[in-house]
């Protein structure tokens, strides 16, 4: 299996966190998966800390520091203060995988809005109190195919 | 409860049979699970369909037709050509429960591409074989939450 | 008094029901403050309704009906559905007022932030659980001060 | 309590003032609202200085200097000057939190215009005589609400 | 001497009054200068009204609808609402005249800025409470010299 | 008073020339009019040459190497080629004090346009035949008002 | 030989004289040259009044109004204004022949700006005080090649 | 006479050998024109070649390095590769003397498409055999003129 | 089969011979590939004709005209001007078909550059001097390919 | 014949791998086809997995580290992760050679769609499960022709 690494010279804007992150799991060759079982966190949501897009815990910075041989305080230092979300990527993507995720919201868009104002009425689908999850499936025929789910909660708008 | 609506005052572009299905819609007062449950089709597909962005099938068109009172030769001739998908919504959305949607590519794509490359390789989630689903959920607290399933084909990158 | 006003020439993509209200509006000589008074709403909810921001429940519907005296099966149809927002302006806003609150947000946006982050932890203040109310204030020199109040709930990250 | 910190490899264009700063509050880790009591002035000033996006008075660099341990000559000199505002942030705003902030502006900026239209005549509110306070509300269910308050002089057009 | 006209086909954003005003003058045939000696205004206040840039006051409603023929209730209608500005132009502009005005802008925003916050301290020249007068001049040469002042209140950055 | 400085980081793509002038300025403690006053131009022409706006003659140069105590040699390779102007500043501008500038031409610019127009027929105002100066005056209220001229040659356009 | 015609609903921000002029040319089924010679005047010159970019004189105007046998009045009216240039062409030039333009000043802008300022000093060459002119070379191989000459006023920067 | 010099921190994309060329260039203290003349080649294409923008034979490489006296070794290495064109310049160019092109192309684009589809039928004018040259010209009232040809082959559109 | 239909409203900006063309093949019920065998050229070629992006000859009139039954007059008019290429699509492009084929430009330019580079020298391959064809291919496993073929003159950069 | 290079200054952020591969490359002197030979894949393939645009198998690495003599645990760790692709070029693009690819997908971007939807039915010629290839031709008059061939598998839309 291969795994997912950094080029900083890629991503001039990520964090410092991310070098320190990607560098240690590259050296440890574990894919996002373990380090997931390891920290108890789902997969999706390591990668994004790898990238700056989520929050470590104290204990979170715990064990990917013992688990990964970084040194606590330097990723304490780096990782502890509030991400400042939204910088790992150019919009639109360029990216093939990532610009077809964005595909289906530009194309599916407004479905959506329809579908889910009909079942939950006049709101959002939070981004925030949100939770996601990427899962691999074998049809009969052998193929494979990725199923990401997207759970937010429902925040419909206030009345003022 | 609400039903989606068309303002094509807001849409210019949307194709003719937008505005012919939404005002059908309205007239008959039916949800999109509604007409989906009629037509046989995921209701996700049925709005989209609404907003030009999925092809109809003659059955579709015929089911359509019947269950919406529309004139079959009407519906044939505005849906039968092959959609001019991309058009209903401009990039970045200013809708806010579409942009939430956006959002989570933005924040989240960069390890949506790390943990599908560990898990399948290089490659990409198709959008096009390409299903997606909405789900309701209540929690013991009797919150509400949206369930968005998306299930792509895998697509590995050719080797030429 | 002056009344505000809409040149619909100047906003070829709102909802046809904000022609219909700024013009019955227009009519009657009314301010949104004497509008929000008789539906029982702030007077930038009004406001926003007009500009097909924020959605009219039956009631705010009945009440406009009667009070505009537009014909309720009209507004009904026109109010009913859920809004398409984020339409009425272009960003960067160009009109000198709007400007300027979107200059709070360049300039003090980051500061926001951290002043947030460091109050509430990890998280946002939404814009959906959200209200926001105007008051007018003279100060002993005779000067006149706008103080906008936004008022939103604070969602943390889900963790997961 | 956590703290906001600064990555500079995130904010390449920020003043070396920012790095100074940040550094210096780290090191002491204290909070904007403990800087803010210490140097007299609003936590959210505060915290926009740290970030180029307001000006420092002489007492206020003496302040500074003294509680966050810095040599004054070298804050003098990295904070005199006159700030160079709006380099902080790209627009429109890719962070979450900040974004939140420019979708009420996106939304309701009409419906400000038009009440303040109504209640002041012809003009803005100033984004420069102008203040701001961030406060924390805790409503009777646990919630926690965000306030955010801003205060502008209103200008009216001057007639030519 | 040639007057400038309006083509609205070429705005079609601009507000009804700019039609009305447009074809008033040039049925009379008369320049802004005569207009605004006869309403008692500077000749770009007027020019500025006539592309809905600036607020008309009842008394120079009145002026207009009498020096120009126009039936006083349309007028009203169409000019006493507040103005939506900053809609008459596309930026960058590619109209060369108002390019150079850009341009300025562009090459010497940075020294204004210097040459103002040394004179004034920190602050900004207001575009509200703001007047602005253009001129002729014809050098010993014979060549023509347009002069435009541009006069704003300072104002202050609040300190808070 | 307050000196304006630079912050290179703030301008990555400046011209060495502006570095070594605003550093010499700053150890100096001088401001644009005293150094306008020594060279013989306007201020703002000296603060255009600071930030690689405004071409320096030789004589220019030898002004600024005695007056503010900078190496010939290094001053003469720095600032004797063309300006490569235009790259001091992002548009529009987020700067507050120079949007304001640029607002003026975004709201004024066809009012400007026809009065021009009307005044000299058709051609547009140089900016480069152009010269431009700051005043500042206190009204009898004690208010501080800025007065920008603007003085550009009159260029009719060819006729061919 | 073929004649150049204009699709209004291509060019939807045209003025309308580009609508009556177009359509007088392709009714007499005249070439830009036969026009010009009769006016007296370049082809281009004449192509860009077709397309508004260039102002017509009163002679102009009734030689116009003779060839192409339309109402004096009618083209009096439609182009004695002064032009609102730079509205035909979206910028980057989509259209292949306008790009190649286009290109050439992408990539040799900087070339042409280091030789003229060698020869001619700190200056612009004035797209006001201008001329051009497109002439047909067929070479000994029998290929046709386009040459297109641009003459315009050297400006140098003033001094002040 | 002045020449013109490149200030790297201004252009951070172009190629090494852009440095190369310009440093022996200021060095020697020799125009363009002195250049060309010693490589036999038209002074645009000359400083082209420095701005990365055209293609050094192996001759020219030659008589470069001989007659700036820049090793060969360096600068066949940095300068024989094929160029990467339009890297030189951000479209719209903000550069006073570069905008005028553009304004030209903007302007007359159009009228250029019209008189040489109708002298030349359906094809374009290659930019690529293209050659291009800068003339000066003194009226007899003493004004200097620019003249700029461009050359380029017509290219009809393919039949297929 | 089904074939490709044109709905207007999703196209506002392209000429009218797309309308009239369009309009007659959905009438006569013929795909591109019939009409091409009529009229003599390849599919694509006609397809662009329809979308007013290739020029059609008098024959092409002719046997279009005959073949669908259009009013040669009509036609005539509408379609013997030159086109106005790059109006059908907006870049980058939203259709999903589309945008793989300008995805494929982005991720494999540069080695499209480099590989024509090293086997042709400096230069471009024609988008003029051009044709273009497309194929479909049926693999052993019933699985279909897209076969498109670009076939363009090399133009070498003229030397000067 | 001459040979592709990389100038890393040109292209800040390509993977380091590009870096690497170039000036083996270079100092080897090889052509893409050469090392395609040897690692028996396409040279287009080779070209784009030096831009960071394709994956390298273990096989690839080992025969390109063999072959341009780079050692094998440092090109392993630089091109053995998943390509980020799409960040090699800014589109549109400015390199008139890769423009032209470009424009033949802006003009003939429908006339491919409707062509394609009438062979294949509703669905996309994939960009992933895709090969391509380029060819020289020489014509009998001498003329070189350069033909790239694009083949992808045909991707039909799933129903749902």
């Amino acid at each position: 299996m291969s795994l997912a690494t950094l080029d900083v010279s890629q991503h001039p804007v990520l964090p410092q966190s991310s070098t320190t992150l990607f560098e240690a799991k590259a050296k440890k060759k574990v894919s996002f998966e373990e380090i997931a079982k390891e920290v108890g966190r789902d997969e999706v949501a390591i990668a994004a800390m790898f990238y700056g897009q989520a929050r470590a815990s104290p204990e979170d910075i715990q064990k990917l520091s013992d688990y990964l041989g970084i040194e606590h305080a330097t990723l304490e230092k780096q990782l502890s203060g509030f991400p400042d979300r939204g910088k790992s990527i150019e919009m639109p993507p360029k990216e093939p995988l990532i610009y077809r995720l964005y595909e289906i919201v530009q194309n599916y868009g407004y479905a959506y809005k329809a579908v889910l104002n009909e079942k939950f009425g006049d709101g959002i689908m939070s981004a925030i109190s949100f939770s996601t999850h990427v899962e691999k499936e074998i049809d009969k025929d052998g193929n494979a195919w990725a199923i990401i789910t997207l759970r937010g909660k429902w925040l419909p708008f206030s009345r003022f």
